[in-house]
């Protein structure tokens, strides 16, 4: 049975098998080796993703503990409350307390699983603006930077606090001069580039776990392994 | 607990989560729905494939008979025994016997589960003179298109004797005029274009199969199916 990497999270991990996507790299990376599973809830914030964890992560599935869960939430829970996407608002204080629930619930339910929390992206508002996604006639952005960099902090806090690695990606993406047209294609989503980006970062923290090509086992014998003369007999001590 | 849908084969599906891979989109496409599981191996014709069939399929797997699994062997077996690739040749009246063989194995294990073959892809022999796998001197590729057609041509006569269908990809992609270069990235593996071609075709023959978004439930509550006003009221009943 292959280890498992579940990627838990809202759109942006919904979303990341579309092309070039970071599920689909990361997949593409451990193709031999893990197996990386989408639980990704597009507009999902931190209080519902604590309602529908049991389910995503039931006692009774099969294979154990994963290796790794990626979370990643705070892109909807950073929605202002008193715009368009308001009723996916969570109150700061209250994400904090949500996060440390979800930490806690996949700490308890399988202690060995490395967790990584991934802080949400910077927000480009004037593309927030051409992109609603529902109809916002105020001329005011649903989602703020500023407002994007709070919960980000907060999640690199919580990370601190319960022992495990964060991506601050709201701040790191912001080193690149044109970030929000290189990493954003919305404003609040990924381009191929932000997606790349964020495969890199995620494939960095996970080798830092000590998960990565160099430490997991391929499943079955590798081609370049094979004895040409006699290829069976690489299958005969499986 | 979301159905699984398994991709079995070689290089062309251990490949398919690079960027705008078959797979990738699979995953995409049923990104709320169920979880597509890679298990490409690289290199690998019939003959290995039935070796690993207990390893990769363990009866002992959570989560029950899977919806669907796509047995797509053939590009290997169809290598010329006496060229550069010969070790991954298998005679075509045994490439029969193995795929009736996995066939029937799945079919024993999880008599629900949907069976699709996908036979082999056309071959540019002049782009495998350019690409070719081991060091190959003799300046004659190590495929020929007329292999891959005859060998193409009886995964769907497999398919037609175990009543399941297939996607004879070898006579569908030689349609397109271009299709060397349109479809094909080193005479064998697929560009952009051949993973979209062949998504399309899983698509198809799933849906044929009654697999597809509308047979299949969602996986906790949609963003749009939430009422703005009173957002938690879906995660009461899930």
């Amino acid at each position: 049975m292959r280890p498992k990497i579940y990627l838990f999270g809202d759109s942006i991990t919904e979303q990341s098998f579309a092309d070039g996507g970071w599920g689909a790299s990361l997949t593409n990376h451990f193709s031999r080796t893990a197996d990386v599973v989408l639980r990704g809830y597009s507009g999902y914030n931190t209080r519902w993703a604590l309602k529908v964890m049991e389910k995503v992560f039931p006692v009774a599935a099969g294979g154990g503990a994963p290796l790794a869960v990626t979370v990643f939430f705070g892109a909807n829970d950073a929605s202002l409350p008193d715009r368009s996407s308001g009723f996916q608002h969570v109150p700061l204080d209250e994400y904090k307390l949500n996060l440390l629930a979800i930490v806690a619930f996949l700490k308890k339910q399988w202690p060995s699983t490395r967790i990584i929390l991934i802080a949400p992206p910077p927000i480009d508002e004037d593309a927030r603006l051409l992109y609603p996604y529902v109809d916002n006639p105020s001329g005011l952005p649903e989602r703020t930077n500023e407002a994007a960099g709070r919960y980000a902090q907060e999640c690199v806090a919580v990370a601190a606090e319960c022992g495990v690695p964060a991506i601050n990606l709201c701040e790191k993406m912001q080193q690149l001069p044109g970030w929000k047209k290189a990493y954003l294609c919305d404003g609040l989503h990924l381009t191929q580039s932000g997606n790349k980006f964020v495969f890199g970062e995620v494939i960095k923290r996970l080798s830092e776990e000590q998960i990565s090509l160099e430490t997991l086992p391929a499943d079955l014998p590798l081609i370049s392994e094979l004895d040409t003369n006699d290829p069976l007999k690489s299958f005969e001590k499986i």
